[in-house]
């Protein structure tokens, strides 16, 4: 009973932190995006082919969660007009507190997006707002058409669900019809973009889904 | 400061209950393997090709470990002696005490392996012993070759390293240097094998791996 007591505790303290990194972020012009998945879904190159795309209509901000290294942060670094790593050591996800202190650091002048790249793991930052305006979760076609009815949590809570390296579906066996059905059950709200980075497949309609949430969310506009 | 103290004493709990799952199934002749990874790895894919191959030899008993659903454990079901899915709600990981509960419930008379399929995570899990013999964690092609140096907590305590889904090397880029470099800098001491479940490349070092393994480990023997 006392660890359960803990643990809402924590989970209060994080979520009113969070409300004000959301009023911060609305008030300043960003539309801040969540997103989450596995590691290794593509969070990373995703933003790479995004980042560049929306350069000309809107300051991007990043900031990157980890355990350790700042290898995504580097890998981005050119591509935003900031991009901030941090470092989790062995936490498993990012807590609103740290995106706090992350975002004392910025500017946050112009308005435009800040994409928070949660760490990767599909059972931990489901748990902990961060303050986000929208929640993107990814899933990768290697990863296998299980993996909605297993980590339910994750993709309850989703804005938009990306379906990742979709130009793997010729190699490797996923079906489709079996993520909708599990989606049907647990989220239909959702928007279900089917991607890839590689190929550009699907990119545009996940461009014009930023586009269309940036210009209905956010007070200042795009 | 609590905080902290409240899980050490969670850890210290839960290493005293491995312990003695180790000592049960080293007495009962089993093997014990706590197999670790992302989501979407390959986990229950490799023990559905490595179970008939072990079946003429040595008994194999499982324990999955998921948030939700029997899906592995279904998958399994006909594969293995016996087959225990642990459902962890939201948990992250599988805890001593669940794996201690599981083996009430088994036989384990005629000695062989008992498979640890642990939630998929590649943080979590690495922090609690369960009471294995030996911890394998599994890396996937497609997940990328930077996971080594973001995850190093979990590739530091391996006993073995299965780079997964070589059959896709040819497909995506994959950096086996880089690997074996970032291993060579936190784990030297872990065997690295590359394994295709789906082409068959490199599972007879597995299944020889298994068997070494257990004739060196097990009082009782295979």
């Amino acid at each position: 009973m006392k660890k359960i007591n803990v643990v809402e505790k924590v989970l209060k303290a994080n979520d009113t932190i969070a409300q004000e990194n959301r009023r911060r972020m609305t008030v300043a012009g960003y539309l801040a995006i969540n997103l989450m998945s596995a590691p290794g879904s593509g969070k990373t190159t995703l933003l790479e082919k995004t980042l560049p795309v929306l350069a000309p209509e809107y300051e991007s901000v990043v900031l990157v969660g980890d355990l350790q290294t700042t290898r995504d942060a580097e890998r981005l670094g050119d591509l935003a007009a900031e991009v901030t790593q941090i470092n989790t050591g062995r936490g498993c996800h990012l807590e609103a507190q740290q995106v706090a202190e992350a975002l004392n650091g910025l500017k946050l002048e112009r308005g435009g997006f800040l994409f928070i790249e949660n760490v990767g793991n599909m059972v931990c930052p489901a748990a902990f707002d961060l303050g986000e305006h929208l929640r993107v979760v990814l899933l990768s076609v290697p990863e296998g058409d299980d993996k909605v009815a297993k980590y339910p949590t994750l993709f309850q809570g989703a804005d938009a669900i990306l379906l990742t390296k979709v130009d793997l579906r010729g190699v490797l066996d996923f079906d489709m019809a079996r993520v909708r059905d599990d989606l049907a059950r647990i989220n239909t709200r959702a928007r279900l973009l089917e991607i890839s980075s590689r190929s550009g497949d699907g990119m545009n309609q996940w461009f014009d889904w930023l586009r269309e949430q940036h210009a209905s969310r956010t007070a200042a506009g795009g």
